[in-house]
């Protein structure tokens, strides 16, 4: 994967201001661990809150940090004076999402003028063992100063 | 769309108890409220911690509601002794998740004998009026007895 | 689905035109049989030429025509001077493409500023009978007076 | 990634023959040329009658050889006496697709009893440098001896 150059030098804060007001994140306990140009890392710890019939994780929790893993990834390239909002994604559950940790890892595939393909590979973490649970593929759009597209 | 034929009498306590299973769903506050053969609606009062930075609906917590509405819809189709998982979504966002209330309509497009593809569309209610603000298009398995793939 | 209003009254040329370009089409012997604002439909008689390994139409083959018969449906709603460029797709196979003709029914689901979200379905007509057997999402983009992104 | 093992030893034969069968390849002159377990490259030289209409290879014509890159990778793991079919895909377009040959490379991501989930990168090869024009993530079914579903 190529390295990304960001045009804001000031992204970290203008990623984390962004993450800060995502109220959903503390909501479900979803925590930004990491965060570089082109990359963005967050982890959730399993709560029973979170589970679908059989006690896993829900696929749309794990979309959930699994969007923003790839969104937030993107959000590092774009310039100072836009926001960042999701166009689409796809993403395929690979094996049940049971243990005690999710870790989403969102990478930037594409960085072009208004849209960003990003990815984002979710593994979980179950007595210590990382087994990679779900992939996800998405589109972003990159907006100067409203909300439509 | 063809009508269904649920191949279980029963299917609509079966899709009950495991919707009841599905913890996320009480932590979020959505409520399951219709439910026919290859049909399920699932609606979502808003509340700000399941927001993202511009305080609409998170786009996971849409797709949290939209997978589980066309994952019970596939469900009422299935036999008896089954269980359902998610395959794999891809979920489009139409437009700002802005409002109240977040209705989730699951249809089983197909019913296959492995394999089930739904789709659902997503209306939001913002002072009363319904605007579709994403749609989702999945695939769902049905599973004997084990939770392997 | 909501009637569209195609801004450029000379959408039908227009689009026409940009069809009449698509060498592909020409090559596997598809055809534009009916254009709205908002819509395009394609048809493609069987050749065995188009099949894969069990004779039935190439799954990229029925995205091929339903691309375009998406990708048309939102041009035909696009202002004069722009194109039109496809960002994503995915397409559901519901069931095997064995038959004498394929038809993919292109429909506009949001036609927004910059991106159009559109579907289509796609039938394969057998001894006279239609059924559907594949079904398609998709992001298309509006671009001014270049091809990049 | 992960080394796979094939289960059926001959794994290459199996799906040079299933190819073979393939008569679109041909008809668009596509090439099988690597086969490894979990793995599948397809090479596709540039042609007018590949083109959409500006002169690009045309979405559908990636997504067919990267289907089938995609496919085959999945199949080399499959076991002896089955059939493989798509159950969907997605793509996303990264750059326009312009240039003189097209690779498609197909890699398993999760071989799973039933369903194999693998993806396809495809590069566009333009005065010999190599761009990654898009990327293909789907679902693959095998099965025993019946084309349904």
């Amino acid at each position: 994967m190529a390295a990304f150059e960001p045009s804001d030098p000031g992204y970290a804060k203008r990623v984390r201001n962004s993450y800060a007001r995502q109220q959903v994140m503390t909501f479900i306990g979803a925590e930004l661990v990491d965060l570089q140009p082109g990359y963005c890392e967050i982890h959730l710890p399993y709560r029973p809150e979170l589970s679908q019939q059989d006690g896993f994780f829900h696929a749309g929790i794990i979309s959930t940090i699994a969007d923003s893993a790839g969104g937030y990834a993107s959000y590092t390239l774009m310039a100072a004076d836009t926001r960042v909002l999701t166009v689409e994604y796809k993403m395929n559950l690979l094996a049940p999402a049971r243990g005690e940790r999710l870790i989403a890892r969102g990478q930037v595939i594409k960085n072009g003028r208004t849209l960003v393909i990003a990815k984002a590979d979710i593994g979980v973490i179950r007595n210590g063992e990382e087994t990679l649970c779900a992939t996800l593929l998405e589109t972003l759009i990159s907006l100067a100063d409203n909300l439509s597209r």
